[in-house]
């Protein structure tokens, strides 16, 4: 699997577009890594994010997933090709209630047109590390369009 | 397919459950119809929702997919069962950026333990409806838990 | 929805190239409609594609599903492109043993590079059907390859 | 996560219900490996397994992901409990041709009613390894039903 970003401004280009997602900063989520092929994204549990029974909601979970395969696979795209989801898949594994959620977004083949990734979450507390969710993720690179 | 609730107080449960979703609050996510097996949600476009283009983002737009199908499910529950999601796969076909998003929830089949519910998202501007999503819902029926 | 077709000869291509399958015929698969944007695919019931309780097997359920949602796509595509599975999903709703498999394909969005198709599956016995699978399908146009 | 097998029998059971699955028999497919929630398929090359361009179905490459995730899923059943699928989704990275397809069944999530598993398929050529698709799977285990 080659791996090599074709933007060489690729780190500098995924944190101005997370910045400007404005959806992640209503949900309060932060980026917590960046590399080639993988992100990383981080949020913090707050009653806002919660369904009626006081666990993460099933939609929080999934767009920071979606949001963590989206900037993985955007790390390898062309400068002048934007991202764009497609599709994706998530199994929810256990209902979250930890202080923190961590979405892991990682590449699992790059292509010209279409990208896929995987993305796996897990809630974090003092000493426990929970498999929330994972997720099959269909990424598209729309050129002319600048992310 | 048999589509009678099992529970006379159906409708109150669900408008309680959906009042008691703080993230569809934060979301500005309103109920606009409920019936035996079939859920609709509202939301109005708002900045905060957005990603990096200005469309709706594909994690606000599955939650309101996720929760009109888990609704639709819920109408059909017993009244000491609660509902969960399991999994999902949502397909975006058209970026949206439309004033108002409908999530139209529909039970496909009913079931004791998994019931299986599609939902369609419509993006709705003056004389246009754009289809904007359409996803596949696994919910399940958790008993002892009160929704 | 434009569903106007590109390539003239598109109801000729469809059958060339489900005869060209060598999977179906193995399966048993015969072709059962084909018009713009809808394909149906019928299945025998025979020992060969059952699992370990008698029922279809998951694998020739989803096997007919995909052919159908693909040439559904197919029927839209250009005369110089041919047609792939990028991903599905696809929900088994009730174990099937009928005497024969309908699976219905139907385009929900077509598009130049994907187009997104759903299969629906059915049991049919004498006076009776039943709802055996739903699935969403990505299919893509491969340019420069004669299908 | 809890890998512990509750039928001392399971290596046993998990082989005579691969045995009695004709479907498995008719495309020609062969337990590799099994362990405590892995299993592995093999299925060999052969014209009968193919699309119109001589690559692998889609639904043969599914099948076998699917008896894999399938058959790790059952390692961990109760002995009075047999596998159903409930859905899976599948994600085709690589047209396949080579000699060998590997389906590797992992188990990631198991639970007293569903199991929550993945399977790779890889194709296998000499000196090559290619990754064909990847997927998610829920698995239901039904009391009462011999596996």
């Amino acid at each position: 699997m080659d791996l090599s970003p074709r933007d060489p401004d690729w780190e500098t280009r995924v944190e101005a577009s997370f910045a400007a997602q404005s959806f992640m900063r209503h949900l309060g989520a932060t980026l917590a890594h960046v590399s080639v092929g993988a992100v990383d994204i981080e949020l913090k549990m707050r009653p806002d994010l919660t369904q009626q029974h006081g666990f993460f909601h099933a939609g929080a979970t999934s767009s920071v997933a979606d949001s963590a395969a989206g900037y993985a696979a955007l790390t390898l795209f062309a400068a002048d090709s934007g991202v764009l989801t497609c599709e994706y898949k998530i199994n929810l594994l256990n209902p979250a209630k930890q202080d923190v959620l961590l979405a892991r977004g990682r590449v699992i083949k790059p292509g010209r047109t279409l990208t896929i990734a995987k993305a796996d979450v897990y809630g974090l507390d003092e000493g426990t590390q929970v498999h929330v969710a994972t997720g099959l993720f269909t990424l598209m690179s729309v050129s002319g369009v600048k992310d």
